[in-house]
């Protein structure tokens, strides 16, 4: 019966893994993806926007809405990093099919946050969010409409770092970003399912699978080739360098399609555990940490950081994104 | 002709004083009022709406349109001021004419921030916003549509010091409420118009022209009178404590009126001058300071702090908005 | 030959294992224990100088001199922490022998600070500082005397968390009683050996290895006793209370003892690993957090991170010092 | 009789002004200079001795003990500010009678800040203490010798800004340079009198009076012309790129030769006002702020904020200084 469905809302900066993300969400079966919604990020929000159309483009899947939101953080001015996914986020293959300039997609006016509160209602207690990019949109869903964070059913986010961060010593690179949003949305929801950096680096595609993943006779295992080249030729120059750390034999770390699939099959969170989170706003090393603590009385969970989630169905639902 | 008429919005956490800047704007000539919001900040969002109802019913206006917005501050939590305003910010007179039980007056649907940037497309350069809380719902406008700051003909804030504050040595009520807000709005605002705490402690009202003005036999006055006793027995405690500073014979400080009137009378405002403000966002003593600096290349003006306004045509004014 | 014996300083807050760290001290082989100075910390500077002085009266070496230091942090006002180690800093049994009215040794005049800074002049490059409490002293003799850090032959400190801390989720005691001295010390030394609030974790002495050490026929095994018992019940009570953590059949964590042992035991160090390392100074969950990073031409090593210690070593070393 | 002699001793970073000061101190009658230490700030501090030396030499001074102290700030690391003072502090006139060649003075061995605690147990509550510089010197005496706060008579600081800054929007240079001291200070010593960068903005020494001063036959006033000329021409372009604001006619400010002339001469001090004063440590504008406040039971007088001082008193002083 379709009222099983599950419905799901992806915020995302795209990005390559948030590309696969909205690839694996699209293909889950039982899934109706709501809406899309654009965040600043890897790239400015209105190429974030174009991205999003070219992945429905490539899925064929022109009738999911997507929408706009906020193009800064919440707070302070933008920051930029486009070194690593490029310089339009995907790999700057602006041929590759579907080239750009095939895209007629358009996103729907207003802004994101609105559509995303409204959606929210519509669906109350029934919506999933996952978030794979900055968290202002989510955070500014959640200041202008009080009720939003309790009116979500679920909120999956791809960010933080249990130890150490992958732009500073104590910061990851989507709390790094907006700080102030995390802060926010921590502050204002009962429970955040965490997929942390750390956990990502715990579940890296081997380089087997991926190689064998691109070489598959489809239009979107071709895109996805063209589009990962650029970050998996960077990847391995830096394996190259460092001394340690990282899967040895390489592979590739799909940390937004990671929180995808935990929103679209959630068995496959095999082992996660509460903990209270707080998001360091100050410090000269430590601003946009994640401040993980076991939780207590005065510092109750909010959070369920997700420990280990199940190879097989990830790699199965990969599979299914590039059919 | 209608059209000449000033576009006048009112966002305000209503608060004696911001009850009287309301009044004012109600009987200005020329006039159009075309909305009202509540924030938090005297007291909860609302019990401002509520205020704000029964100060249009009191003035006959049921037709102007009002909207409650942030119950919060953009990041950290509130804080609470009931001390001075009262209970419920205006003076705990609730029997009062017009008592609370006889205000019927609704908001309307909708976070504030919506409507006040819908109104600033509708009224694109034509708007007047008059800020006189803390600057949450303006920023909320700012961020989820950018196009805000620049349609907003005018905006005219009641906060910020310039040299001490008035809740900690360095910083003033509406700004130390909400930082992050007042922040947002100096980065994105290319010109606001600053009413400072010292801005007002310069025009005080004198006590005898107040007793004058509480004593009219009109309803408004009555009310007026009403809802400052509390305000006036408090200040005048305050003043026989402190060895300096304000006017030795009392006399009151209406803040947010004052601001009130530039907003209806541009030509009331005599001196002005350019600086760059930014809102600190640290420090142990300094969270929620406004930063005041001349004008420079690198930090060019984005401020016209108010220095000298016109007693007569704000002694006028306020005269109107009690007849 | 004398020449060949080993030089060693003991800055601490004395403090039940900074007390067992003396004692190893001064029971080790081939050591000069140079000195020995009293910081803030467990309690107050001048508590620790008594304590001092009851420890080297327990062992009979009234000819080693000792030194008061800070009283206070270098920057911040004091904290207290006397709930864990008792009012007197030694479980609170000042009628345990030896009993407090019995000892008569007093601190050499000067600060501490001085005295380190002379004492290493005098055995430059020779010299092993061991620093168990907060860093007052030694940031202060690198401030009298610019030379300091680099006469010290070595400098092993006890203090620092590699992911959670002890007192706040990011910070362990030591550095969070001052952290601008715990800054200024990894800004001013080539090289610290760092025993952090992990490392001790990972060193447990064993239940019954403690049970057996403390009843042992010695004074020192009785004097240990007394002192402990305080610690032990707490430790216990907490052990029952958490889920998760610590050794579930309980032990001692004797952290101050485990960087003695370096200080006089150099091949007990089994693991180790260089690290750049800086202390946060800011914010709301962070001040006092040690910031460790993998080393880089921009960062480059400045500590060495004990990893693993050898614990036949360790506790042969811990015997020999209740003897 | 000798005993009735002021007790004065000089922390200063020469620095131009800082020459003044001491040049003003030699020259005033019944004072005896019982130390000069040298600090980091205008320039390194080994130069600031040098510095120190020649100006002895110039006034056939040799006997005046001489002290290095501190060459970078408490906590953070240095900054530097040559721009200003020219490379060497002193107008950069190497050759200008006496030529750095001729200065044989050396500094006394040992850290300036061991001596000045030395210097106030000798003439405990005899010593007025005047520090033109950063105040690293004085916060390090205080904590290598707790009882130094108590035991100096008068403790005399240029240094702080009322409203505005003249490094940052609300910093003044010396406190800027080392916040954590300043803010030790303040937290130490239970009066600071306190010339704030305003206060000698109030008293400029009118440019006709400089002219003639300068222009006097003698080896000091030609020493001062040389060593002034490159801060007076760059004074001279800045006032005439400057819309507003300072003498329009120019003068000098002598912040450093103030407080010294309040030192020697109390009674040249015609108005002050207590305040309670703290160093603001962190903010992205407020570092090294001195934030003041009107004293309160809980926040009592630490500070006596000079206003005004007479004009005739502080142009004898500099007529002597240089006769
Ligand atoms: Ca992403
Ligand atoms: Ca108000
Ligand atoms: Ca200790
Ligand atoms: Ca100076």
């Amino acid at each position: 019966a379709g009222s099983k469905r599950r419905n799901i809302w992806l915020d995302c900066d795209v990005g390559v893994d948030d590309a696969q993300a909205l690839m694996l969400a699209l293909s889950a079966p039982e899934v109706e993806l709501v809406g899309v919604s654009a965040v600043h990020g890897n790239v400015g929000v209105t190429q974030v926007g174009r991205n999003i159309g070219r992945i429905l483009t490539l899925c064929g899947r022109p009738e999911v809405p997507f929408f706009l939101g906020a193009d800064e953080p919440l707070v302070a001015p933008s920051m930029d990093a486009s070194y690593f996914h490029g310089e339009d986020g995907l790999g700057d293959r602006p041929d590759a099919f579907p080239p750009y300039s095939d895209v007629d997609l358009q996103s729907e006016p207003g802004h994101a946050a609105m559509h995303l509160a409204a959606a929210a209602q519509e669906h109350e207690g029934e919506l999933t969010v996952v978030a794979t990019g900055p968290l202002t949109n989510i955070a500014l869903a959640a200041k202008v409409d009080e009720g939003f964070p309790q009116r979500v059913g679920r909120l999956i986010v791809m960010g933080g770092a249990e130890k150490e961060g992958n732009v500073t010593p104590t910061a990851e690179y989507n709390f790094h970003c907006d700080p102030e949003s995390a802060h926010v949305v921590f502050r204002k929801f009962r429970e955040v399912l965490l997929v942390s950096w750390e956990c990502t680096l715990r579940h890296t595609l081997p380089a087997p699978w991926v190689a064998a993943w691109l070489a598959k006779p489809t239009a979107k295992a071709r895109f996805m080739a063209a589009v990962m080249a650029k970050s998996l030729a960077y990847e391995q120059q830096r394996d190259a360098a460092l001394e340690e750390g990282g899967d040895p034999a390489g592979g590739w770390n799909a940390c937004d399609a990671l929180a995808a699939l935990l929103a679209v099959c959630n068995e496959a969170l095999l082992e996660a555990e509460p903990r209270h989170c707080t998001v360091e706003l100050q410090g000269a090393n430590t601003r946009g940490m994640s401040v993980l603590q076991r939780p207590s009385a005065a510092l109750p969970a909010n959070t369920l950081l997700a420990r280990k989630v199940c190879m097989q169905q990830y790699q199965r639902a990969m599979e299914a994104a590039t059919d």
